[in-house]
């Protein structure tokens, strides 16, 4: 490495770390540029797909190491100083220097850079009520983030005999997936969550996943926020959660998985000066960049929403890996851009005989009128393929449109076998910016395995453009 | 029915034929008119899914009534006055009259119209060395397109022995999924044709195709003409083919299916002076209008191709029911307006343990440059759902670009599970004229059982974007 290369360092080793770490190494030269990169993280782990962990813990997936996109000797091998077991502490924006604690010999250490890219990511939340009174947690109580979390579930899961009963409290997709897990490995599921559905669907389609939660044997407990644990008294007391609690109720458990979300890991620049969203998120521009010589991706950030043109904090791989290559290709030289979201996601319920795909594109109805818009929505029911065909199963689409202009604003799907997917057809027309008339009458594929032949996301459409 | 009513004649009573009688019907009223809508067709049956026909001779279909969308009954509740059985086989546009034959107690009839629609759709293809000299079909032998040619294929796949086998000429859509019926049926199966392999898709994505029918126990012959058919002697002589015939080579065949495409039926036409297409398909307008009181839709019709502003031949269910709405509103006066196709289709190819999704849309590599675009194309394979999950299969993802504009012109995809409908997203693209930066960046949905972090779509984009 020659002597005048830039010191890059970015803290952080998962997708949009080493995202941008390859990127940046990638495209250097053909800018002209020397990088001499060094990533630091506090874990031991690289490069994994956090997504990959339900799966893991419903028996999917065998072992974590499947769960890892590039090991840290593939990542050595690129070129890349990997210190891992190294938490930076402490960022002087100024002198260009990070205070890192942990790794090697020394406890703490002062590394400089020329160019700083922070992809911290964004740790589960645990609550307070969640932790024992000493500050460490139950046995049985965690979240669902890293690969150590994926490890101890599996480990909890595997251990827990017939008739145990897992609280997952949350239901975000992280909560309907680990609902969905623990149901294939035969526990008994409640699900609690403060909201009145599925987080970051419409309710009259929340609702379906309820109902299919609970058809599958689960129990749904909507509206009610857990505020403690009861612990076992005796000899295991103390160290083991027995149930939830909240407000007039409670339910016992043998297991609580926490999935009430996350938050960006952006302590350690409280006194940096650089600018943060509403929960700590950091908010790079187009390009990655934070501040001079700062540059920023994945879900330590917000990312602009096209439709309404707002900042929202999404913490999704999808996002790490394109922010993570943008920034990458930026500080070595180039010119790419991100050009936003706008606001899509999957997931799916399927246990005890249940299967249901769930996924969402675009505005919810209040924030389509947040933003101004006269909005109107409805939800059709259909199939995903022929009536006629073994292959069809009920589809539901929720479709948003502006009454003035007629834009599309919003598609939300909830069905059976290939019904999620459909969402990325909406996210290309809200791409676009196009308006529910294109989603009705486009040319999308037919056949009798696949569709009827005005596909469901069609007919939709089309209805809902007859009532503006 | 007041006397002063529009008399609306459609000749043809499927998906286009319908679907505009029922538009009409239900939105004159809203316009101030009053229609009187009659419909004749040739044949016993109304609204049924021709599409659908393979998967009855698969098995996956109980009865031809299951694919009859709507029944003759039904029509006749909405207010329509239908006549089976009866053939048009003659327009004068001067007096608007139609001659028609067959039907009731009269043998030639001539009925008067205001507005006519022609929906009379398209046959199959019987080449004469198909029929027997005196022009009657061979028991074994036949196209697949009607449902009495469902329920005869039905019949014969029931009665074929173990060891038959089955000899489709034609690798379009049709014929590959006969041969997956076919081999579902455990009969033996040889597709001959005489393109270099899948009709409509490129050569690197047929040959795909191609190798999955033939892991599935078929042969595929392919740059081959079928010139005849071998016959039997003896005492079922000349009723029965006993195989095909083409320039040096053969085939032994218990059963030959004919899927060498279809002609639109204009021929009752030929002296109207209406314009027509190469093939003698009309030529309606956006509004399904083709000359004075004179309308058509389906696969009598050609459709413009949005992308290259050609009209092109495609006789698809989704194109004719759509067509046949925008004809029956405007018919009522209304002003809806058909917008044309981007060139998507799908099929799938599911046998003896293979299963192939199989799905285009856009131009062909060929099609571009005859219209001018610089194009330029790149395969990529992929897997369609994170590598370490039970979902993950492999999938092919061909793109084509316009070197200078960077606009999207087609994409074409092979694969397991989710594949095919994946082109739906880059048709909403060609759409909206998007580029290939927009398919590659784009907010599509990520989660691990449905797409890897960067959809497959998104990586395929992507290279082409860098090479261009």
């Amino acid at each position: 490495m020659s002597s005048d290369a830039t010191r890059v360092l970015v803290i952080g080793a998962d997708a949009a770390g080493m995202s941008a770490a390859h990127q940046a190494l990638r495209t250097a030269g053909s800018h002209g540029r020397s990088l001499q990169v060094t990533v630091v993280d506090k874990g031991a782990h690289t490069s994994y797909s956090a997504c990959g962990i339900p799966y893991w813990m419903a028996g999917d997936v065998e072992s974590g190491d499947e769960l890892v996109a590039r090991t840290v000797e593939q990542h050595r091998e690129a070129g890349i100083e990997m210190r891992l077991g190294t938490e930076a502490v402490a960022v002087d924006v100024t002198s260009r220097t990070v205070t890192v604690r942990g790794g090697q010999d020394v406890d703490e250490e002062t590394l400089e850079y020329d160019e700083l890219v922070v992809a911290t990511g964004a740790p589960a939340i645990v609550p307070a009520w969640a932790l024992r009174p000493d500050g460490t947690p139950y046995v049985n109580v965690g979240p669902v983030k890293t690969l150590d979390d994926g490890a101890a579930w599996e480990s909890r899961f595997e251990a827990a005999g017939e008739g145990a009963h897992v609280v997952v409290v949350g239901a975000g997709y992280v909560g309907v997936e680990v609902a969905e897990a623990a149901l294939r490995r035969g526990l008994g599921v409640t699900v609690v969550t403060r909201g009145r559905g599925l987080a970051l669907l419409e309710e009259e389609m929340s609702e379906k996943v309820a109902i299919a939660m609970c058809d599958a044997g689960a129990e749904v407990v909507l509206g009610v926020e857990v505020t403690g644990l009861e612990t076992a008294t005796g000899e295991s007391g103390g160290h083991r959660a027995t149930g939830v609690r909240w407000e007039g109720g409670g339910r016992d458990a043998d297991l609580v998985v926490l999935a009430i979300g996350v938050r960006p890991a952006t302590g350690f620049l409280r006194d940096s000066g650089l600018p943060m969203g509403d929960n700590g998120a950091l908010l790079p521009d187009e390009h990655g960049r934070v501040a001079p010589g700062i540059w920023a991706a994945g879900d330590c950030c917000e990312v602009r929403r096209r439709i309404d043109d707002r900042t929202v904090f999404r913490p999704l791989g999808t996002h790490a890996n394109k922010l993570g290559r943008v920034l990458g290709d930026n500080l070595a030289g180039g010119s790419l851009a991100f050009p936003g979201v706008v606001d899509t996601s999957i997931t799916r319920f399927a246990a005890c005989g249940e299967y249901l795909e769930i996924a969402r594109t675009g505005l919810g109805l209040e924030e389509a009128q947040h933003a101004g818009y006269d909005a109107v929505a409805l939800v059709t029911e259909g199939t995903t393929a022929s009536g006629y065909m073994p292959e069809a199963e009920p589809i539901s689409v929720w479709v948003l449109a502006c009454r003035s202009t007629r834009r599309l604003l919003g598609v939300q799907v909830v069905g059976g076998h290939g019904a999620g997917k459909r969402v990325d057809t909406a996210a290309a027309v809200l791409w676009s910016e196009g308006t529910v008339d294109d989603l009705a009458w486009m040319d999308l594929a037919y056949a009798p395995p696949f569709s009827t032949a005005w596909d469901i996301l069609q007919i939709a459409a089309r209805r809902l453009a007859e009532r503006l």
